[in-house]
């Protein structure tokens, strides 16, 4: 059998392969993180590559119709569609890349006082000599009072470690333990003790490194959770992970290296040891946190879709593999429902939403949508797939929020203004950028309440495929090719929109509200905080409200766990609230689908109030 | 004619006779292999039994000679010499048996309340469907009565198995928990739960399957410690280990599998599936045990000599990957000290010597060998490096304890009279031939007092490499060649024979004990079982004392385990034990090293009794 090398340039990875797998799964191999919105479908082409040397199989009929006569010139392939035929070089363009891009790290903190889950106590521990013969682990336990007393939980890990430690820091050192009575780990004499916050979304991810002796968050990053490659909504990875059990550690194993890596560069810029790090606070959607603890998640994607548990769970860091102490422990929040976890616990906890008397919504708007409705100090919750479109994904020029993104747009005086982060030449549109485009387009009247263009819209194109107005012309944009927005793209938002609202009005239904009675209306995540309200009332996704009723708070799940790191009555409070919560699943709910299919067009609403 | 009924006990066999046999001749009809190493002349001793109820012909000459009065009053006999009158039961001591590859696996266990550390409960859930949409693991707890009142420490390992072992079972089963309110696992409704005791050796190594329901151990086996290919004894396996932590991970890894293995043949065999394993109890000497938990040697292998941890560790057998049910626990007993292990302190629970009144010396020996000395209630412990001779190791023609190995010898007549295992052509010599031989050898002048061959031994030969006799001639031998004993196999034994004593010497010293005041003599483990302590007292290994004194109590440790896994209250009474206990560091101990040298020779002892 033939076995070819395949190389990845600029990155400088290498694998070998008998030629069975395409370039997609060889680059997962090799762990690289390629975008594949589409799962390997041949359809986002998000996975583009160029062959550099070397011969792949024939173009496929979905490559030809992506790729100019240039492009397949010059190499261009969808890593999901080629197989090598010899030893190849792969170059792997930057945006095929899931890396960096626009932090979703900033949501704000509730003023609470610093009471972590990590104690410290001093210790200096007597020399063994040839009378003294106690073990290591006897040598401390003895010395420090508390331990004397209680006795202490300890993990395998954490005296497998000591003993080393101990010597190389002659006998005296820390010790970190928590109100459970676990030993944690040790530190040197001098150095403080510290946790990890994470924010584990369906598409990016967020994490926080905080100094538990002053409550500071010392460094904070982004990235993607590179469980896209695998799948862009959590039901596709939920049917990757049912081909098996290495498939579902796949997902487990890639994920906790992303947050690995993460928190090595947290460490890095803070000049930090991962071994310092004595505690963790983790918050995903339910799926996310399934796939995150390495729980079955089949029953998760099967009716009647329940979670394999929903309770608050502590184990050890080392169980996952993330890095830090070797006792480090890991609190995941309980999740609310088998599609809404404890991000959205996360988020209601930051909002402080318990302690607003009036009549609050909150919304999460992501690749899942979760809603919670507060009213007579009750909270509903609901959950609904509003899929990637405002992440970007599904849009024929749709992009992350990164440099060069449109990001703003208005139409007026018969031209498109537009702006773009970093104020870069144009190069996509990315969520707040496609919401404004669409309200925009039906404000002016070059769309109809179906979607459709207008005769008369703005540079109006005709393709095979649909029509499409060119939103920047070739000589304007940062590609040198006209940046497009199409009929199909229009669909994606009508789609996305009527997802949410449909949830929305759930909610108003199943607690017998009036939209007009929303005092406030929380919108949380990074595009929920990017995104022009008024566009998002255009469009129909939110109920018409005073504008001032809105309140945009960032990353509120990211600041929820943050602060159920700073503190274990946030643990609590979380726990508490969750008691006080209704679900309504909404594939049984007989009016949900009516009312998602109204939402679907761009109908007037009469203003309310 | 009249017939008798002949119990052979413990064994179990009944044969009947006319009384024209001797019960020699009776054993083995009933397919018992009793040692004959004279042929039955009444010369060797090696068939000696004891006639528990019934009446023998009167007590022969031979007999008079080999028997003390006392030994008589307890009715012990050559079965060669004795022939019944009456329906007779007749106890069968280990030692006059050959049989086939002694099992490291007898060992006695006190008569004890099953109360083992696992309990069962049997639930059937609500079936999940659109209305009742709780997660899998809430389901089960709020079902449970005992898990809704005190919530349950649960590891991840226990809930990623339950989602799809409950919909297989359809929601119904078994619940395994155990006393600290962790959940082990789930049986199918009507399974039994089992748990296995493993007595860790540095040579060999002994696993116990027991029914947690019945208390019944359904099977039970040996095998070698693998650990053997990286050192024959603990020093050199911590000298390994401390090459680094791939090395010390190897140590671990082998031992695991090879525990694993031994595990799923016992599984086989009881036709028990390896997830219905809930509990295990682990003992070993320390650096074993270090080795199997995973925890750092190389404090054990430097001055002062420290262990990582004495106290009794609790975790689940994933951690060191054992089998088992998801959320399986490995209970390890504390260890005495850094060379006085756990196996130890099982052997003295199980040979119940904190409720034996006299002044009692309890001996465990292996490569390493382990004393403790019971007097007014304080036990007193040391450890001594006796090496691996009596395991056949380091001795020219020395093999384990397997079929065509010398295992009983006598010399008489001018001539060497022999026993090997099975009867087959002798192949070579384990430890309690070897140690016959040099018994034999000293006895009838052939060796003087500093080991050195007489002019005049039996078929002496002369190497370059130093004096041998021949033991057995190519022409007799199974494997073609002459059998040999060396000048240096007898110098092992010397240094083996030293240590041992030198250790007993230093508990005798330590409590201001003379070797006469010892009641009761315990001689623990394989070689200890089947060695003649007649040919251990004239070589100097144990003080001069009537053979009544000594109890050959088996593999005692493995015992041990076993008990402590059929009941909690086990693990109390070795954990209250140990803090009963005095360790003697004998490295540190000035006269150890005089008594050693003093021990090396064979200068005849006065008898002081």
């Amino acid at each position: 059998m033939t076995e070819y090398k395949i190389d990845f340039e600029p990155i400088g990875r290498r694998i070998f392969t008998t030629g069975e797998e395409s370039l997609l799964d060889l680059s997962q191999k090799a762990g690289i993180s390629l975008a594949a919105l589409c799962g390997g479908a041949g359809v986002c082409g998000s996975c583009k590559i160029r062959c550099v040397e070397g011969e792949l199989n024939p173009l496929q009929i979905e490559e030809e119709e992506l790729f100019s006569a240039e492009q397949v010139d010059e190499g261009w392939r969808l890593a999901c569609m080629a197989y090598p035929l010899s030893d190849v070089k792969i170059e792997v363009p930057p945006e095929s890349l899931t890396t960096t891009q626009r932090l979703q790290t900033d949501g704000s903190v509730r003023d609470i006082a610093l009471a972590p889950n990590v104690h410290l106590k001093n210790f200096t521990l007597p020399v063994p000599d040839q009378v003294d013969l106690r073990a290591d682990w006897e040598r401390l336990t003895e010395t420090i009072p508390l331990a004397k007393e209680c006795g202490w939980d300890v993990n395998l890990s954490v005296i497998r470690q000591f003993s080393s430690q101990i010597r190389e820091q002659g006998w005296s050192g820390v010790a970190a333990f928590n109100y459970q009575g676990q030993v944690l780990g040790f530190l040197k004499t001098g150095l403080d003790c510290y946790g990890v916050a994470v924010d584990i979304g369906t598409t990016k991810m967020a994490a926080f490194l905080v100094n538990l002796s002053t409550g500071e968050t010392e460094a904070k990053a982004a990235s993607m959770n590179p469980q896209i490659s695998y799948g862009e909504d959590v039901i596709s990875r939920i049917a990757y992970a049912n081909q098996g059990l290495a498939q579902q550690k796949t997902l487990q194993t890639r994920l906790v290296e992303e947050i690995n890596q993460l928190i090595g560069g947290l460490c890095d810029s803070a000049r930090v040891a991962t071994d310092q790090i004595m505690d963790y606070v983790v918050v995903g959607n339910t799926a996310v946190h399934h796939l995150f603890a390495g729980l079955p998640v089949r029953q998760l994607g099967e009716a009647p879709y329940v979670a394999a548990v929903h309770q608050a769970l502590n184990f050890p860091a080392r169980e996952v593999g993330l890095f830090g102490a070797p006792g480090a422990n890991v609190y995941m929040p309980p999740n609310i429902a088998s599609y809404v976890g404890a991000d959205h616990l996360a988020m209601l906890l930051a909002s402080n939403i318990q302690k607003r008397p009036e009549t609050v919504l909150a919304l999460d708007i992501g690749t899942n949508t979760e809603v919670s409705l507060l009213k007579d100090g009750l909270l509903t919750s609901c959950s609904c797939a509003s899929g990637p479109a405002f992440e970007g994904a599904h849009i024929h020029a749709g992009m992350r929020a990164a440099p060069g993104a449109i990001e703003r747009a208005k139409f007026f005086d018969d031209e498109w203004h537009l702006a773009t982060i970093d104020n870069l030449p144009a190069v996509g549109v990315c969520g707040s950028g496609i919401l404004d485009i669409v309200a925009e387009l039906l404000e002016s009247g070059q769309i109809d309440a179906t979607g459709r263009f207008a005769e008369q819209a703005f540079r109006r194109v005709t393709f095979p495929k649909g029509d499409a107005i060119i939103l920047v012309r070739a000589a304007d944009s940062g590609t040198g090719k006209d940046i497009l927005v199409t009929r199909g793209d229009i669909r994606e938002i009508q789609l996305a929109k009527a997802a949410v609202r449909a949830g929305v009005e759930a909610l108003l239904r199943a607690t017998a509200t009036q939209a007009r009675e929303i005092d406030q209306f929380l919108v949380a995540g990074a595009f929920g905080t990017y995104l022009n309200p008024v566009s998002a009332m255009k469009i129909g996704m939110f109920p018409l409200l005073p504008l001032a009723r809105f309140q945009q708070i960032g990353n509120a799940a990211g600041a929820g766990a943050l602060e159920m790191l700073l503190s274990t009555q946030g643990r609590l409070e979380a726990e508490a609230l969750i008691k006080k919560m209704t679900y309504i699943e909404l594939t049984t709910d007989p009016d949900f689908m009516t009312s998602y299919v109204d939402a679907i067009g761009f109908t007037k609403e009469r203003k309310e109030i």
